[in-house]
């Protein structure tokens, strides 16, 4: 039996990763006069990921990487007014509308009259209450947690802060890395919803074989079907 | 009589603004050529104070709002280099050593032994969760809570997510507008240790007259006997 249900924010209950594609689109026509797309793409994803010891994730995280690209990637040559977009791209992120996933609202809404549900996303704490805010979705929820990385030791914090037992906290998400393995590792059970857009630094390789531990679902309308099925309709 | 004494960090446990002073220097003699000191500082301070609203506190905050404010006061004629240096100064920020305020360490030895303690901090969760990791004071307290504001709604739900009353909690930081005022204004007790160095967004108008429910130290040092002296020893 499950007592609370965790559910990841970015890409499992909104857009997220789509909002960094058009970003970076943006800044691929911006230095089309300097560099290829393929030497673009790569280069701010290197900035970007060995920046993450600095800046840790989330939007301004990634508009200080894109700084540093652009100033990198034209040698020194981008003028006031393409830095002045850049700072514009990273407004028009933060202020972007907060767009649900299918099935969003009506799991919800069935599943928080069963369930304790917690929301727990990794990030920047200002860029994720905005959209918690926004989402319209923060009733659902008993607990909230923002948390600066999903580690076996933050899930494990977030529990004992509850006084919530590993064996009966399920978790949801898209991302293996974050989502997934820490909380099978720590005794919880867990759901991969995969998502489209996944960034490549979430990426791990999936584990093999039977019995690996969590299931995987193709979407969250699925999600009240599964937990009926699995424990018998004692949910 | 207190149940738990709440901590503000940036300013009361260790040096914060006196960081930001520090990269504002670096950025007059960076914008020399191209303005007034009286200028740089003045348009910086209102595109940090404007941008609050879609970037929130922090280091990376600030970082965002320097890159724009060098574009704005240089009137586009920023150079490449110059821009490298920007960002080197957001990252030397960010990996600055944590300096302890004096009595801090001794201070919280002695109250941590007699009461809970809260470290109750607003900002970016990654920088906090960093300076407190290598602050070494993570010991010393049985609640950490990093906040998006510290506002009497967010006081309030942090003390209910402990069931601590309010009536019970004392908190202790430099800022009246942030940990003072709204903790008086939810029925609990206030302890106001002023700073050198603080932002003049932090800054309001002292509550004056008699009564006005908050008593001022000169440092951390003088809080235990404070404590003493107030509950004629029961602490």
């Amino acid at each position: 039996m499950i007592d609370v249900i965790g559910f990841d924010a970015d890409d499992t209950l909104w857009h997220n990763e789509i909002i960094y594609h058009q970003a970076k689109d943006q800044i691929l026509q911006l230095l089309k006069p300097y560099q290829s797309p393929e030497t673009i793409e790569q280069r701010l994803d290197e900035i970007e990921i060995g920046n993450l010891r600095y800046y840790g994730y989330g939007i301004k995280s990634f508009g200080l990487s894109m700084v540093e690209a652009v100033v990198d990637l034209s040698n020194g040559r981008i003028s006031g007014e393409e830095l002045r977009e850049v700072i514009e791209i990273v407004k028009w992120m933060l202020r972007k509308d907060v767009e649900l996933d299918e099935y969003v609202e009506e799991t919800l809404a069935v599943l928080s009259s069963r369930h304790d549900l917690m929301l727990i996303t990794k990030g920047d704490l200002f860029e994720q209450e905005r959209k918690i805010k926004r989402s319209g979705l923060d009733g659902h929820f008993r607990f909230i947690e923002v948390v600066g990385e999903k580690t076996q030791a933050s899930y494990r914090r977030v529990l004992e802060k509850y006084a919530i037992d590993p064996a009966r906290f399920l978790m949801v998400g898209n991302s293996l890395r974050s989502d997934i393995l820490p909380v099978l590792r720590i005794g919880g059970r867990a759901v991969y919803i995969p998502h489209d857009l996944t960034w490549s630094h979430e990426k791990v390789e999936a584990p093999e074989g039977e019995g690996v531990g969590y299931d995987e679902l193709a979407n969250l309308g699925e999600l009240p079907g599964y937990l009926e099925r699995l424990f018998g309709g004692k949910v």
